[in-house]
């Protein structure tokens, strides 16, 4: 056993830090911060600034402009770039293009990386991915899928309403899984992929979220005969849920890793206020009320650390890694919660302010118990693991 | 012992029920609902309704045309009118105006009464309690007051800064604490009466902050010069932290009260929620996880009734009630909390959307932890009496 | 809505306080408090104790040489008597002797009365209440039961194995519930009554356990043919489950009395321990590490107080209380618990020693989580509730 | 980073763990598990079968029979040894001997190590570490130490009371901290062994503990005019305290190996227990409520046997690891609590009784929460540094 990090990656990670506080926060208080995530300006000025660094979409392959990191690699470089919720936005390393990145490269032909994969990982187009669906459709339960995608000929016909669907808003495509039928047949999900706008392809409206930090927002979908053609299929007709499973362990691991760079923020935050304030006569960091929550903070963020890189590596050795991404999910987003309603706690007044991007960070990562599967649904699965262990 | 309430009280209960949700409710989708606060055009409208149904303003006396509630009648009717965050709007007995008329009937002479008191109780104008400071002035701690009114012939000028004033913007008067010098000597803090605008009185910003439904938001104020005459002071001279005492304790109970309906509001449609999805093949509600919370819900929703309800009897009994209403406020104020997470929990991507009034009641009550005083202040303030009797 | 209690209460509580503090709690150092309850001596010598200050067996009626009291009189009087693990004992109003005569009361027929209630309610007798099994019998699930009671003539043949009977050991008779097999058909539960010792009623072992407050311990029970005439049924054959309803509600909600006034005392005397210590310079009770937690434990037993007291006036009116006793067995179990870990804590190495009488009240809360149906059964069976109400 | 343990680490834990379930659990219904921990006898025939499987005292030194292990080896050796809490008694590895075995190695001369460390280390001697004092001695805090040793002659004259010294009954000889006075004059803390029995050296008594898993328990100790040659110093005169914190850290560290054993077998009991039993007719295991709890062990497990290799590492790189430690010992003594609590409330009433170990374990571990500095002393500490680099 070894916790060191490679000297490299140990200065990659002083890179990015630097760039995330010298060139990205003080971008945060740009009024362009709107209710539903960073405007497209913005996007591209800060994305600049990291193509500059050399630090833009680092998670991809060399192949495509990237550093090529390990899944360990991205656990410290994209908890460097969380911590500030505009540097995943920056470095090209935000979900769902991240996700839908990791997919591209790892599913779509080399035309499809030319066409959709090039232009994104160059921090120059954003995607979405539509699978999510209002009830009764799928979410915690992908079975439940009920958009379909009808073959007609050489194009397949979806129909359908997705909703929650990340980033459509300004999205320069989308990935779209749709229950496929064939000559009448449930022949399985299917990904789809379509340039946008496009006929058929409708946003019926964005919705407004407790989160403000995605690009684009929240949407809510509507398909009304969209056509793809059949050479836009995303991999194989019927494999949707393989694939998602491909995408699947990597982006919810992204996720933690991000957000917990916002956890250590809104900690930080709180330790220097703690430090500077007073409250009763004494500093505010002398009372032990305070400085028992920042040391539940600094608990929750060091074994959280620990769980993230650890199933990285896992990941890194060729593990698929379900029961100990699940359970690295579930502390992750109740720790960073814990972490960031502390953080409120400690600011008083000023926690509920946006004087500061704890009152941002703790709405977004109230979401991120949610996203990507509720804590409960992670316990359901880690316990039927269990029982299949013991039986 | 007797837990029943009267057949009047409940009367009254049912029909501000009925109110709330046949004729409120229906408002809770309005875009005049702002991010500082509800548009006053909209808080008039429902101002009107209340007052058709005689539900305007029922904490106050007969005399100013409320219904003259003890403070258990206020307990029953406040929390009903919480059930929907635009409640207390209709009402009028939402803070800070409610904590207001408290104090100027306890303490306000006739005339002043006449002037700045009735048209708040008759629904026309609203008002502003002046006194939390920016660090480090008075927060948590009252005795750190920093805003000075110095006596020059016969009226107080008035200098400083307060922040995170609720409902300064299209206030028609404040209420403004200030540490007093007269002749020099600081004989200490006075409450003053002034018409807004004034001369002397700057917004200087609204402050974007988590919570959405106080009216007018909070601000932050700068005096410069403000002069206010003699007449025009609350009560004596020097005896502001008094008056505070006499505002605190019971307008501490009613944010109790109102945010205890919001969170049976949140419950509620969690409960809805759960027995009308499904999720993996069964209800929503035939999951024991989700089962569990709502009944974690249904405790905690249980006993802050209780807590709530015996402490302003204790206040009715003509008790001061420091330590219960402390322990009452960390009781409902982190119990209204959890049920609201649970809730945001129980409803999943939906949670996190203003699809429900879920949301917005989670972002709400957050804020509550802290105003009214932080639970740690208050935790400090429970030991500090146990102690105290123990030695 | 009144929460005062009648002068005659409080002066009963009054009387029952200084009993507990002058004459029982000098008993709790006494050798005879063995791993299995306190022995026989010492209860006769507490008993007569109690009997000497007309505080005897107070919640049975007039007849039965009692106090008459009602539930809530029980809320406040067996609250007192749980200050000291003891005096539920000296009063005769421990479990399962209270729930039994409750049970006698309600249900038996006068000569039986006579014959068994009597002897108890005077303190000279002890009894047991058979229902639990071993897996798979019956437990948190009554329809489970596998004990048999097989009509053969003018008497009942019973066969099976209880376990985690409380009291077993030294009591003068047993009420035994069973499935009653009559002419070959299984008519229902049945509840049997059988002096003690008896001829097929053996005594397997003692189990040893986490609490040690429960005369006689906890034993298992092996039935082999035992018989029981006709005229020793307690009630009507058949009708057991419905006589166990009875016993219930009343017998949860007296074991929430008890373990508040044990929980009462685990913070009196932490807080008296935090008072009267130092650490690190200053006492105790001035870290605020330990406030809050004392601050916490005040909160926990106030809302606990107001629930159980809550409960029992709604049985008082005539309710059933079922919704409300799963709430407040809850809620009571979970915040005694609560209240004993933090004391545990405040007293640091003291408080895993039998020094004070912490560590056997936080052992005996700990059961008391699970006896009387664990938390989970009755957030369970309280979420069924709520979506029966919902749907 | 590499999560990988060597072949040659794998295979000495799989050998543990089998040595643990085949040799020693049987064990664990002998009744020689007295209240104050197993007797002699029993212990020394668990040593005879460590010592034949080579699996004797394996954190020792190879020059004192030990397998040299580092500390990421006793990381993964003693939690398995933990699997049973007759393990590490088994093995030789338990506290307070494995810290005193550290301790000696590191600062005792060659002829203490031969006459005092050597028996130790062979299985056939125990030994104390007297510390700790009764209020308002040494507790948390070891500057308030008490205990004096008066220099006369050649010899030092000791008198004091100590107490919670674990395995002061039955000990070969104590290792005794006190404040040394040399000509008059307070030189420091210094360490003093001496042989046992000892004229001047009494146990007062052996307390009764929740806790019943160290051999010997806990007693009181009063020095008498104990008198101890200067050869018999450990160490320097007046370097106590830095001994104490050669200890202190690694000591620590190997309690939260051996107690995360402990909670992983409780673990595995519930596990077990819900995947053979039924309730409401279903298996346990398909009840959601307890899937939970079990899922949430698995992630305290996890998280927590991270921390403990990660500190492990720590240390073998050299770093003192005071904040890791700290952060650690939080982590693992309260996740332990809640492994073993859920263990406790999964089994029901079986969990309250001494039919499965896991009541012990919950007793124990609860106890561990507390020894080797409560966590509130840690998270002060915690605090204090995160302050310290903030300022």
């Amino acid at each position: 056993m070894d916790f060191a990090l490679s000297p490299e990656l140990e200065a990659l990670e002083a890179k990015t830090r630097s760039f995330i506080r010298e060139q990205i926060i003080p971008f945060e208080k740009d009024a362009r911060r709107a209710a539903h995530g960073p405007e497209d300006s913005l996007r591209i000025e800060l994305v600049a600034l990291a193509r500059n660094e050399g630090l833009l979409t680092p998670q991809a392959s060399h192949d495509f402009g990237g550093l090529g990191l390990s899944h360990l690699g991205k656990a410290v470089v994209l908890e460097a770039s969380g911590y500030s919720m505009l540097g995943p936005i920056a470095m090209n390393c935000a979900a769902p293009d991240e996700g839908n990145m990791h997919l591209m490269e790892a599913v779509a032909t080399e035309a499809q990386k030319e066409r959709w994969l090039r232009p994104m990982t160059e921090g120059r187009s954003r995607s979405c991915f539509c699978m999510t669906e209002p009830s009764p459709g799928t979410g915690s339960d992908p079975s439940a899928l009920r958009t379909t995608a009808v073959k007609q000929g050489d194009r397949f016909v979806i129909n359908g309403r997705k909703w929650l669907i990340t980033g459509a808003e300004g999205a320069a495509y989308a990935i779209i899984m749709a229950r496929t039928i064939v000559d009448g047949e449930d022949v399985g999900a299917t990904m789809f992929l379509t340039d946008l706008p496009a006929k058929g392809f409708t946003i019926a409206r964005t919705l407004d979220t407790m989160d403000s930090s995605f690009s684009g927002g929240h949407a809510v979908i509507d398909f009304e005969n969209l056509e793809v053609p059949e050479s836009d299929v995303l991999g194989a007709v019927g494999k949707g849920f393989h694939y998602a499973q491909v995408r699947l362990v990597p982006a919810r691991l992204t996720h933690c890793m991000r957000w917990l760079g916002a956890a250590q923020r809104a900690h930080d935050i709180a330790v220097d206020y703690a430090a500077r304030r007073e409250a009763f006569g004494v500093p505010l960091a002398q009372h032990e009320g305070v400085g028992f929550m920042l040391a539940d903070n600094a608990i929750d963020l060091h074994m959280t650390r620990l769980g993230v890189r650890h199933c990285a590596w896992l990941l890194d050795q060729g593990a698929r890694g379900a029961a100990e991404s699940s359970m690295i999910k579930v502390q992750a987003s109740e720790a960073v919660f814990r972490v960031a309603d502390r953080a409120v706690q400690i600011l008083g007044g000023m926690g509920v302010t946006r004087e500061t991007e704890v009152e941002r960070i703790f709405r977004d990562v109230r979401a991120f118990r949610i996203y990507d599967g509720p804590s409960e649904v992670h316990r359901w699965s880690i316990a039927r693991r269990l029982f299949r262990k013991a039986s």
